[in-house]
């Protein structure tokens, strides 16, 4: 049986809250100099409270190895498998921008390229033209209606866009056009199935009329569409949680996918001491919280160690407004790593502490990669983060008699 | 493939014995004045020496997160996949009074009920009735048969009873007549596929007899059915391991269980110092035993803390018995935790010990909760016991060339 299948027949309503805390990117790697990482390198007294107090252990957010994008990383998060419950790029992009998918839109990501005068892509990116000149573009390709589906192109940043396609019939089952490589031609678009017609030509129409109306427009001179896709059928929180669900987070895309899983998502300022301030004024309303705090992994990205090590600081710094709240469980985790040394994501495990007045501490005195290497949860898949909580929240019933 | 069918291809036997020891309700949680478990509080220098000398880890009864009840928390250690083999309450309630049901047999859990004059429920559990006045209830309600089928009502405790419908073309797919609230009358058994009419039909003119029978029995005056199951298809122990296993256990549900899966039973008495008297003199006999210690769980369902402690403390005491008869593979473990500060079963995990010349010892030097988190097995599922036992029983070929 499905695990998401055996908790739904399990959880039961209960009074009990959950607060989960997502410290995006929160895994690092060493600083060469120290041998420390930007966690064991922050002052994070009451992340280590926390530790002390409580069960820590390991996550991997898919499998070892795995380095997961921000989608699957926090879906494993909320409980559901990241692989079976895989989402499109389109579907991503659009989340990203706030944009709200219908069930049977089609979105794909799109970006602007150069193509020479034998219609070869020289660029994948037009120069990586600035947002302002994107948003100029997709002005261009505005309100168009092809075969009675209604397209929107809406800019991103730099080069990149997101189009939705709105109509009948339309299934994401379809080839991408751009071909990933210099020196071709972009690819008609074709269907997978025999469902997905009407999108391929829909979509290869389109791209012959944008090709007239960009063909003066270099070097963003085409575009290329990939990644179609629709918004998934998942079961929300509720369903199978039987939680009422509250998202703090102030990124489009972790609050579309909040959304897309059934959380309320709820208004919030940006800086972590107001997301923290969100979470207090709306305790009473909700009994699960997930709280995002983005800039970590920004700091990750950009491999600014002192950065990161600087916003982890803060965060550590601000939870005392959390904890005075008393959730009845409380885990504190991220979504994948983001080692400032590799600039990008990465599939090292994650550190993670789970507080309750039910849990079983362990000897686990400090918060960080290595401390949890030895914490009672062991190390194990970030879906079961959910059920742990649910447990710890005393709002699973027995299995079996 | 399924890991039953794995070990089956793999089991040779062999003249090599296993002893798997089950401390019912094993782990705890921290005592809040002393912050040691049941296990860590008492005094078990045999235990001790047994982790000190073998291999020691954490397990799962189902997965992270999931309280089992005391059938699943078994089939696990006896290597089944309980959520693939969920057994039904009517099955488990008969085991428990050691009705021996056969193929084809329906049993459910039966509840003696309050209903006012419109026929509401107003108790579920009648007062929670004598065991005597359950039992001349049941007398009242005895050798039933209709369309053929033979009913056999039989008193549990208090206001619990299990009945038994041994008929043909019985099938166990039926709804509840119990709806698990006040202020509405009885359900109706519906079938819930075509096979299930004739189980439907009979349970209902019982359902309507007993009314009649009952109605001036206040506050038992209704009965409620519940849990409709038969005997499940379990490939036996022997099938799988090749083994010739025997069960030790006091409590019925217990041995019906061990009977389940096709252990053979033995006569013994109740004392953990009786069970262990039972052991050395049918150790010849067999090459598996399932040694079961209930009083653990009831002491910790009680809320007992320092019973449970004593009570841990009197198998650690039995010990030497056990190990002066040198089983080649002696694990200790138990079927789920069972903290006394929750009163109740638990999803915390359980520590066990693996003591054999062929296991490869880790730096545990103690039996504790905590000790066991850095033990060499690491942290598995209780499925994963039985393969493990038969390994280092060297009972189990190599798999592939």
């Amino acid at each position: 049986m499905d695990s998401l299948e055996l908790i739904r027949g399990l959880a039961r309503p209960s009074p009990s809250k959950i607060v989960l805390l997502v410290i995006d990117g929160l895994g690092g790697l060493p600083y060469p100099k120290t041998g420390k990482t930007e966690l064991e390198t922050a002052n994070t007294p009451n992340l280590d409270k926390l530790a002390a107090a409580g069960i820590c252990g390991l996550i991997d957010p898919i499998s070892p190895g795995i380095t997961p994008g921000s989608t699957p990383g926090h879906l494993a998060l909320f409980g559901y498998d990241p692989v079976k419950f895989n989402i499109g790029r389109g579907v991503v992009e659009a989340m990203g921008i706030d944009f709200e998918l219908k069930s049977g839109d089609v979105a794909a990501r799109g970006n602007f390229c150069t193509v020479d005068e034998k219609g070869l892509i020289t660029d994948r990116r037009a120069g990586r033209i600035s947002t302002e000149k994107c948003a100029e573009l997709c002005q261009l390709l505005k309100g168009l209606v092809i075969d009675g589906v209604k397209l929107s192109v809406l800019p991103v940043r730099e080069h990149r866009f997101v189009i939705v396609f709105q109509g009948k019939g339309l299934a994401p089952d379809v080839s991408d056009s751009d071909p990933q490589q210099l020196g071709v031609a972009p690819k008609a678009v074709s269907a997978l199935n025999a469902k997905a017609k009407t999108m391929a030509t829909v979509a290869n129409r389109f791209v012959e009329q944008a090709k007239i109306i960009l063909a003066k427009r270099q070097p963003a001179n085409m575009l290329l569409l990939r990644g179609f896709s629709q918004r998934p059928h998942l079961p929300t929180m509720s369903e199978i949680y039987k939680l009422k669900p509250a998202a703090i987070a102030a990124y489009p895309m972790y609050r579309g996918l909040a959304k897309l899983v059934g959380m309320q998502v709820l208004n919030t300022g940006a800086t972590i001491a107001e997301e923290m301030t969100t979470l207090k004024e709306n305790f009473n309303a909700y009994d699960f919280f997930f709280l995002h705090i983005k800039k970590t992994d920004s700091a990750g990205e950009d491999g600014d160690f002192e950065r990161k090590v600087k916003l982890i600081e803060e965060a550590d710094n601000s939870l005392p407004v959390l904890t005075s709240l008393n959730p009845d469980v409380l885990m504190v985790t991220g979504d994948h790593s983001t080692p400032a040394t590799l600039k990008g994501h990465s599939w090292h495990p994650l550190p993670c502490v789970l507080n309750s007045r039910w849990c079983r501490p362990d000897r686990v005195g400090g918060f960080s990669e290595t401390a949890c290497i030895l914490g009672g949860l062991g190390h194990f898949p970030a879906t079961q983060i959910m059920p742990l909580a649910m447990a710890h929240a005393l709002k699973l019933a027995k299995f079996g008699a």
